[in-house]
């Protein structure tokens, strides 16, 4: 096999079938990717209603501390469906490769997927791959979709908050955010910045077994960061939010980061964290069921709903100020996820 | 609303916000895209088995005669749903846009996704949109992922080929392809040289419902053409295929573009027409069937599926030669679809 991707790879012949069968199949193989038909036909699923979710992922670099675009990618679309309540039924996968791209380097990203899916129980049944001339992409760009089945009486929608609900954050903040810019920025800091990528779909599994009914809003604050993630809930359920600053967790390491370069932790992204809004009387025993998760072991109650302007977005700072926080509109971070 | 797309398009922010509901929502609006969250819920769905397809697009131009990168785009997925005899019920939309492409374009190839949608009678439930910085891209690709339902009893594969099949192909030959081809030549062909792309589902559904358990096999030849998807279902199903070269329409024009540019039209892509096998005793009504429709009107036999080395695809020239057909290796034709 060649140690670096041509455009023959994209052309739908022989080089194509050969890299699919050689290095995809190879980290990737199951029964309804095996087929290499254009679309994947599922067994018969069980009940509820569907759920679809799409991301794309141009993260510069592809492969950081913590991760790589395709771990990233399998959890960003997992992540989409569990935070309306859904359990992942399968995944596509869809590349967009720059001419040249080293063979070992699209291994690695592969494997990534492969590893990642393992570790989540779902799989890539259908995918497509394209190539693109030198110069026309940055490496590789990945889109992954994915269908999900939402249970009977499941409910959750950024529109469902209500006064008097608590916002609990799932563990600490800005992980994924401050690690792509540190890498990008060329820095190398003290201790160990890593990115959060993860899948949250069983801890969402568990928190909804235990606590049927109660939890009206999932989201995970991503591109925009947590400021922004709450900005759009708050116009959607029309209410406004209060964050208490001192309750928000934060590695030091991230905190230090974040004044060194110079950018807010509350508008970095994050892949392994969510929100969770229901009834402030059902926080604590929410947040004991999240903290019984790996992903949730940091969990904690950091604001709250509150009748007022819709969309406003309040952060009480420590020495007893408060700040409004706005949806991102300054420096954009292109490319961090 | 600025004339070219900046990054903080793209970053999830209000700008993205304003992109979304400024122009995204204009052209594609429905109920389930509108609620703006990261995932889509359907409706509970019909009875059937599941169905996943992805598609990522990368042509070039990104607008052409017959059609944009974003009509080509809701055709591709639906197309391949229907060549597992399912029937769309939903699609998400990926775009992946370069920064400073002019927002009059984006306009242009998002009015057509929603044109498309519409013709067609699918509906984009959920997107997602990222901007990569001048030089990292070209100008916008593309991924539509979509979801159908394969109802009982409907098992079309293209492992499923038997000698004695007769091999049907929808329409003429290399539209699409000569098309881009002609397009990126900077030539000007006497005649009406125009893709083919067009949705295939509805022509699927009427060849399904009027002949229950005929169909075998369906593919639509993109890329790679005719000659290589013959030469995977060839392979799939371990049966040789003799097609009769003077039995494949094509179009005058399509043949005077493939000789002055030197392309063969049998592995030129194809983006509204598909392969059907089924047993030869019910081609004839197969044939009249798909030619009620409008994207069945040239249908006819091309050849015949029969024992012999799996995966031998040979054509019968008209001076009563044979030619041995194989899977593309040359030329790579990129960004063809």
């Amino acid at each position: 096999m060649n140690t670096r991707i041509t455009l023959d790879h994209g052309s739908g012949g022989l080089a194509s079938q050969n890299l699919i069968s050689e290095l995809f199949l190879r980290h990737l193989d199951n029964p309804l990717l095996h087929d290499l038909e254009d679309c994947a036909v599922l067994p018969r699923e069980g009940q509820g209603r569907l759920a679809l979710s799409t991301d794309s992922f141009v993260v510069d670099p592809i492969i950081f501390p913590g991760g790589t675009i395709g771990d990233l990618a399998v959890h960003g679309t997992i992540n989409d469906l569990a935070m309306r309540g859904a359990m992942p039924l399968a995944l596509s996968l869809g590349l967009i490769i720059e001419e040249g791209l080293e063979m070992d380097v699209l291994e690695t990203v592969i494997r990534a997927v492969g590893a990642a899916c393992r570790a989540a129980g779902v799989e890539v049944v259908t995918g497509d791959t394209k190539v693109v001339p030198a110069g026309k992409a940055d490496r590789i760009y990945i889109n992954t979709s994915g269908i999900g089945l939402v249970a009977d009486g499941v409910d959750i929608s950024g529109g469902n908050a209500r006064p008097g609900d608590a916002v609990i954050l799932s563990g600490t903040l800005a992980d994924h955010g401050i690690t792509i810019m540190t890498c990008r920025a060329g820095l190398r800091m003290e201790g160990d910045l890593r990115s959060d990528t993860a899948p949250l779909h069983r801890m969402i599994q568990r928190v909804l077994d235990a606590h049927p009914g109660v939890v009206r809003v999932l989201r995970d604050p991503t591109r925009g960061g947590l400021a922004t993630t709450l900005c759009e809930i708050a116009r959607a359920s029309r209410v406004a939010i209060v964050l208490e600053e001192e309750a928000i967790p934060l590695r030091p390491q991230v905190r230090a980061a974040c004044e060194l370069i110079g950018l807010d932790p509350l508008y970095l992204a994050n892949e392994g964290k969510c929100l969770l809004m229901a009834p402030a009387r059902e926080a604590e025993d929410l947040v004991k069921t999240l903290r019984c998760s790996k992903a949730g072991r940091d969990a904690t109650v950091i604001g709250r709903v509150e009748e007022g302007p819709p969309g406003r977005v309040t952060l009480r700072t420590g020495v007893g100020g408060s700040r409004l926080l706005e949806a991102l509109t300054g420096e954009p971070l292109p490319r961090i996820c």
